[in-house]
């Protein structure tokens, strides 16, 4: 069993609903959404991500020979029958990778027969509500250092094997120079960044030595680390090896700050780097930063060129979950609304368009409408992307992780000013439309009507 | 490549180590050690956990054709010749998983050849810091809520699919009773639950017909959702239902809800089962639950049997990183140390021994002290897992996650009584011994020195 790709990989009670749909023939159609419910106080937007990996686990979905072995025993026979020839057959509707969007906008529609529709809510969750999450954090360190090498280094406390990868990818989507996963650049193609680490430097008996060492190894590029012991005695360490290994012909590209004042660190650095001659070396920082911490440096004056972010881009430190959820919106035909306490959903299949301001490009408003017969101003953003559990080719199918970050970085030009902020700003306007509110309450008004008409006919059964 | 066992999850840096220890030929011993520098202000203790994975992923480390094939055109021909036959050869110190530690105490020690000790740093960290995350997240809802079922919901929102796994089975180990993801059960043989969707009661037009298909279609065990529209009616509906079932010698077994006020919803909601005749009827709550929110329903005396802990325990929300480091405590036959600002740490092979308070069998104090010559009293915590690349049979080698989960909940009984509370308590005594103190200063003491002679060593190249 592949934890990434088996089908296992779901709720518990993804089984017990398709066992009971099957028993009483409940396979009509269903449209289900996934959309968010509000934003964190430190997100102005989100950045949507995270549909390749979706539709890539819809198209390949099956059950191996091992997991119908292990469910055997577990399930009534006529499931297990079921299972084995269990595929996803319906279709996708989402939001491009790299759009823009609020809370209460769908960024993806399953169309599908109820237990296929039903059955891939977990692992759809799972997927996009991580790229998601990423994708948005990311996004601010973006905004906030323009020009500047930012790179992912969180690797090692991602939340697991999977967290790692998919945070590599979804922070180059949003904007990231690279990440330092070595998987994640072979799976995506991404560039990868590295420096050493300070056991290297400790290793070695003595630190210019281990400068030397690695320059000499590396000598098209090579940063080195020179916090270990005293970060400006070794600045001056880099400076006697530039000197002597020019006549060899190599340069000393940069050198990591990882500790301490990095501001501070930072220009005394630069000033010994400059003195030296080594106006070219690059400085780049990294040891618990965020897009905050970034910021202030950056503000700040601090001649740094470059940002290893780690813990707090790879879970979202802020805000390591979002409130992400996949509701039925429509089963045979029929809209359906859930109106649990707090938790009420707007009813039907939707297109969300955006208003822009044609005089400067940026986004104004959008509005969540009905899909059919419900026309509105502006972009739709949700576009077909899978047919009959097919991928539609050319379509943003097979999702070019630097064809999605060139359009990610346009859209944020795109975003109003106040919504690029670090700060918390007023809500960007999305409208419900006239013709779907009026569904919400027909849904309501009927559901009190079909509830005590099944009363009596449960009573009549 | 197999995102969860390729050795290319790992940060870009090892691989640039790795040439430059091979070409200077540093292939002695290293011993690196594994520790948590401070808590959150939320956790009184940590949960060891994560060895089992740490030491699968040691013993099948090995680059396969395909991977090489890709390391090939970036790597130097002599380090991919060594990569095709590179193996983890070293031995393994740990904690036992289960184990409750506290911040600069290692749990794990890697002793091995320093380009293979070094190179394992990033997965090692990836896996025991995401175990011991969750393991320690999941105590505190074990030791607020005695006797009740505890059941981790968080898959979906889990930061991918390793997360979904290795946070059941953590959560597992720490005392809960099973999870909702059912590759979980199959990969760990461990409990799985579940209930419905809303979705399931919405998809039938009447929530009294969703219930009856239901139980029908699982009569041993049926958990209702009973908030989709209005929690009190459907309760009754529960009741209605019960009497109909109780000809055909059918219990309802369970109800669930998800939203609202969960402590009202739950007294009403028993006080409807009762007066209808289903005492035995539990009442499960889930739906953004924390530890202090079932520690609030528990003390406010909700009559609630069972809780499910989703995004909250699957994220450790309050606290989704920890600063868990891996550090070279020894190169050679020599200690090393590490002094950056902020950031030093303890040379050395260390070990820790516990002391306990014999009238009451509860923990008092812990030593660390270095392995060797530096005696203590007490337990000592850290012990032989695996010898030249192998697994140490019979010593808790092949994580049975029933037995780690006893020996945990023993040991939240020798917990001080104030580190169980949910509150911050004073931290637990944890000390250094002289011996390491000592050694420590000798080690900055010769760094000094070794510095000087190193400058002078190069000046003279």
């Amino acid at each position: 069993m592949n934890p990434l790709s088996s089908p296992l990989l779901t709720d518990h009670y993804q089984l017990t609903m398709l066992e009971s749909y099957l028993q009483q023939g409940m396979q009509e159609t269903a449209v289900f959404e996934l959309f968010f419910r509000k934003l964190p106080p430190t997100r102005n937007f989100l950045v949507a991500a995270g549909l390749e990996q979706a539709l890539e686990f819809l198209e390949n979905l099956r059950f191996s020979a091992e997991e119908l072995a292990w469910l055997k025993p577990r399930l009534a026979p006529a499931l297990v029958s079921y299972l084995e020839l269990f595929r996803f057959t319906g279709d996708v509707h989402a939001m491009p990778e790299g759009t823009l969007f609020f809370p209460h906008e769908p960024i993806l529609r399953i169309t599908a027969p109820l237990p296929q529709a039903q059955f891939v809510e977990s692992r759809l969750i799972n997927l996009l509500h991580f790229e998601t999450l990423i994708a948005s954090k990311a996004a601010r360190s973006v905004l906030v250092a323009p020009g500047k090498l930012l790179v992912d280094f969180g690797m090692r406390r991602a939340h697991g094997a999977e967290a790692a990868l998919l945070a590599a990818r979804a922070s180059y989507l949003a904007g990231f120079s690279g990440t330092s996963t070595v998987l994640a650049a072979a799976i995506y193609g991404m560039p990868s960044f590295g420096t050493v680490a300070h056991s290297y430097i400790q290793a070695h008996a003595d630190e210019a030595a281990a400068f030397e060492h690695l320059v000499r190894c590396h000598p098209e590029n090579s940063t080195l680390l020179i916090d270990t012991y005293d970060t400006e005695a070794a600045a001056t360490k880099v400076v006697t090896l530039a000197r002597k290994l020019v006549r060899d012909g190599i340069e000393v590209s940069g050198v990591r700050l990882d500790s301490g004042d990095l501001g501070m660190h930072a220009r005394r650095v630069r000033r010994i780097l400059d003195e030296g001659g080594l106006e070219k070396t690059r400085i780049f920082a990294s040891g618990n930063l965020n897009e905050n911490r970034v910021h202030e440096l950056i503000s700040s004056g601090a001649p740094i060129d470059g940002f290893g972010l780690g813990t707090a881009l790879d879970v979202s430190s802020d805000a390591p979950a979002l409130d992400c959820v996949y509701k039925l919106q429509e089963y045979a035909g029929t809209a359906r609304r859930k109106r649990s306490e707090g938790k009420a959903t707007w009813p039907g299949r939707k297109q969300v368009y955006r208003k822009y301001d044609h005089s400067n490009g940026r986004m104004v408003r959008d509005v969540v409408a009905l899909e059919k017969d419900d026309p509105q101003e502006g972009e739709p953003l949700i576009v077909p992307m899978m047919r009959s559990g097919r991928r539609i080719s050319g379509i943003n199918g097979k999702g070019k992780p630097e064809v999605i970050r060139q359009q990610a970085l346009a859209n944020y030009a795109r975003l109003p000013e106040s919504l690029r902020s670090l700060d918390a700003a007023p809500a960007y306007p999305v409208e419900i439309s006239a013709s779907l509110q009026a569904l919400a309450k027909k849904v309501d008004d009927e559901a009190s009507v079909i509830t005590s008409a099944g009363q009596d006919r449960q009573a009549a059964t």
